[in-house]
């Protein structure tokens, strides 16, 4: 069994904001990180993969082909778009890291299945300080 | 005469936008990054002081100082807010990187003068491809 | 289960030092790492909580709180300190970081349980080469 | 039980290249990782070992130690090198991430066995986006 | 005066040769670097453009436009390339980072000139340890 | 004329602290910096050297030869080290940054100038928030 991770970036804004509150409630919560008008991330995704060695060609999986993936279903949807507006599968989730490594989860695991892969683990780097880790369960 | 620099962050929402220009205009010059719900990133700015070493402290500025009028200055203004909209400073001004250089650099030189230093540099690093440099001409 | 992970740094003076050994043999054994007068490091510290995500907050522990928990438990005491002689918590003890590791973790494990989260991993950086971790058991 | 990590880096030309299969079909699995003449990585590896700490000295596995293992087993063999033509343990062996990690980790397990430790994982990043890790089994 | 930088990546494999030396006066000369069957790098590469702004768009340069010339007239050639066989514009070159650096010059000047701004440093980063500038002249 | 840059690395203790005033002055000055037992820094050292490309080799100078000079002269000196205690030539001498690099220079130039090349900069990195250069002037 092996690991293989490949990684990707997207740029964003985004607010933490629980609907159910009301804005006062939202920033004695969540403090700077709920501004009404949003702040943003340089976002960089880890997706690790993992599986047998496929001997004829010597890898997990096709790099490319995980690339291809990840901005298919993740990049092309949240890079230079607002998290909290933009973002068809978003919508109604307050975009904290870990809710957004659960929408991601969802929406990679079976594309990489359908390549007899599996995916193992998804980390997501908010900034050099803070990051979140999802193993899908 | 030497050159010390102090790294400071902010995170912020933003998106390139004339007023000038229709919607549609901003697209077309700017792409994704007129996105009309904002994108962000994780900026990192570089400040450089240069200056004799005082001889009886043994530095050319103190560094404590000069994060603290960075923080002051910029930091706490810009930091997770929305620079379209929530900073004073930059009312009408298109937040790209060169033109947040500039206003940074008028904001910070006066206070680095006071402190009987010189500021030389800026630099403001958008994301890990992109940054800009100012000296202030 | 999702993971959440705060960085925090210091640095800090120390020396490997086995007071039950000599200094001739602490040298033969540690080399230049026992070096009499101490050497240094900017350490990074990752600290790793595990949780479920909180459904009405959207994060598993409040970034803020566990970055304070990191700063009173530990930062404030180490940084820009000398680990073989100024810290309380460290008395008696050689500053690996494995030794540190230890010391860490009963530090910051309580306090983050009375978050209702677990401390899950401890990751300590000493140079771009060096690194140590430690689950707690 | 602790865990500790040493990196250690190489540069190496390579191409992925399954002799079983022709120029073109090696070209259309591989893309241009497949270029006849080859390309190239500065590959960083990190060798993480488990165990106990040992009390006398305060540490799981002497950093010194492990990283002369590492340069022993394989720095030396592939630095600077093609890892197609000039490795003997890499013989017929396609020079994919997954392939070196197995052969790397048979020469450096036994090694760290020697010393009362065991090879817990390798991972081995050949760009800043791809990487793959090894657990042995 | 604003200077603004793009950063582009190239994996490629090379090696330091002389061809009016033996192999034998390139080994003596350069060492592991002139191994007759290469080595090989993840070469990154800063291309610093300056300029003032252009007010009604608000930047020096379209970074989409200058990634756009850096990978026409340099990455689309070099990348997961032989150095020193497979790129016609380096034929008969010996391909160190100073060597590389004034070559890519004379590629990237002319084009950042049809967009009235002027190339004001390339960098070269081969290793994390060694890296090249040049200016021009 | 072309710039090379060599990088190398030293883990050293210190504090900032003038001999011709009072522990308490010295901490109303240096703060934490001037914590009596010391604290320590992983160092970073760019050592900036300019010149023409020597045509029969390809470079402006050996990197080898230039690695050798900076470990010789500086690295072996300081490496583990207490800068205020172990260091001859930093006797009598505050250890800011901005007085290394001083002092490095002097010991660097000389030995750069042998080999027909001329040191132009120095970078000297104590945290990932503060560095300093010095041009020798």
């Amino acid at each position: 069994m092996l690991y293989i991770t490949r990684r990707e970036r997207f740029s964003a804004a985004h607010r933490l904001f629980n609907p159910n509150l009301s804005q006062d409630q939202n920033l004695k919560e969540y403090g700077k990180c709920a501004n009404e008008f949003f702040h943003g991330h340089n976002y960089k995704i880890f997706v690790t993969v993992k599986g047998q060695i496929k001997p004829d060609v010597g890898y997990v999986m096709d790099m490319k082909k995980l690339s291809q993936i990840i901005k298919t279903q993740i990049i092309e949807l949240v890079d230079h778009k607002n998290l909290n507006i933009d973002v068809d599968f978003l919508k109604n989730i307050n975009p904290s890291t870990e809710n957004l490594l659960i929408q991601f989860w969802g929406r990679l695991a079976p594309e990489i299945e359908k390549c007899n892969c599996k995916l193992h683990k998804l980390k997501l780097i908010e900034t050099e300080n803070n990051y979140g880790e999802y193993y899908g369960e």
